[in-house]
């Protein structure tokens, strides 16, 4: 189980990474319990996380799931010597995303090196804050889109222009998710369906997105493949609009 | 494909029926778009949900979904010829179940006949009301639970004992399929999983299930079957703690 996806390679695109989407949801499609992620997934679950960030030049996450949760960003041995082995660098980039610089990296992230951290962050982070986030990671700032926030698409041009980062693994949380998905930066998504039925209210309501209706030509996606794991575990992967119409 | 779920037989309970849930849901565990459920899944899916109909005494629906809602009770004639044929009553009782008797009958119901609609309340609906419901169906009224709602295993006893209802299906909404998985009353879950992305904030957050966090000794379930159509649906049989521990 733990190889179905050891052997995976992406499409390269010409002005942004092939972006992959890897969330573990309940059958009640929730992806958090007592507000954080953590413990919906198997072992298994885990040992395929770690197979697609071996296959990624680049794991992203967002700002919110940082400020909700702990986040480690240390790469074990056994990721490192994949990666040598597919001829990749020994860490991917660990990418954070924010509009507002906001992040609080003191509290919440372990494991992180600042030579292999990019924050990519808008033009509405205050100078104050870019400094300080300058003094612990590269830093990149993008322009703001037409809806006044972090323009997805500047921001993913240039992790492929500047840092080459030609696959990159999103790992939530739902609203990233859902700006991508809006954006139609997102290419696939790998959907872990955990055998369980959480429940539960307000931030524990958090499914793999977070945001406003989809536009109807964006929400079709195309089943790729179907795993089930001995534990009742469901492993499906989907194409997006971007990848079907490309 | 439309015939996987059609020689489903189920086990015969002793105090109350066999409780399936049946829902379809999004990649992102949605359940409705707009407020209302209805175009989510695909044909297939809704000729297999007139399989488990075929299969069942009664067909329960919460009355939250009816005051969302308009809910058409009509059983079709290939339902009728199909419950014929497996030696069933033509129609499964139809089934609304109140706490309050809040029910917008006139505005939102359709096709029910009132010799084969039976609601059940609670102590805590008026009198008035109760009059009202009793002019247009069959009325049960249950004790209140500890926690001042109706009492489904009361619910469901009356529903074993006085109407021979041995299988019941049970169409949601979200509410009702939480206060039966946390009461212990759901044994199965039918779950069809479409190949969407809906997004959506507000009531079209409304997943399978909808209330607290459900007792960790309840949230495990069982994969029982594993359909794919060509349309990339996913058919999912599930397996739930009263089931598994039966």
């Amino acid at each position: 189980m733990e190889e179905i996806y050891a052997d995976l390679s992406f499409p390269t695109r010409e002005t942004r990474p092939y972006v992959l989407i890897n969330m573990v949801a309940s059958l009640d499609g929730k992806v958090t319990t007592g507000g954080k992620a953590g413990s919906i997934g198997s072992s298994i679950d885990r040992a395929l996380m770690r197979s697609l960030r071996a296959s990624s030049d680049a794991v992203m996450t967002g700002a919110g799931t940082l400020r909700a949760e702990m986040l480690n960003l240390s790469v074990p041995e056994e990721l490192t010597r994949r990666r040598t082995a597919l001829g990749r660098k020994p860490q991917p980039l660990a990418v954070l995303i924010t509009h507002s610089g906001d992040l609080p990296l003191e509290e919440n992230l372990i494991g992180a090196s600042p030579d292999n951290l990019l924050i990519l962050t808008s033009t509405e982070t205050p100078e104050e804050r870019l400094a300080t986030l300058r003094s612990r990671a590269s830093v990149e700032v993008s322009k703001l889109d037409q809806n006044s926030r972090l323009d997805l698409s500047d921001a993913l041009k240039t992790l492929k222009q500047r840092y080459s980062i030609h696959t990159l693994l999103v790992e939530g949380g739902p609203a990233l998710n859902h700006a991508l998905v809006e954006n139609k930066l997102a290419d696939e998504l790998f959907l872990t369906l955990a055998p369980k039925l959480l429940g539960g209210t307000g931030p524990e309501t958090l499914t793999i997105l977070k945001g406003p209706p989809v536009p109807a030509r964006l929400t079709k996606s195309k089943l790729l493949s179907v795993h089930l794991s001995a534990g009742d575990e469901l492993f499906l992967r989907y194409a997006l609009p971007p990848a079907l119409l490309a």
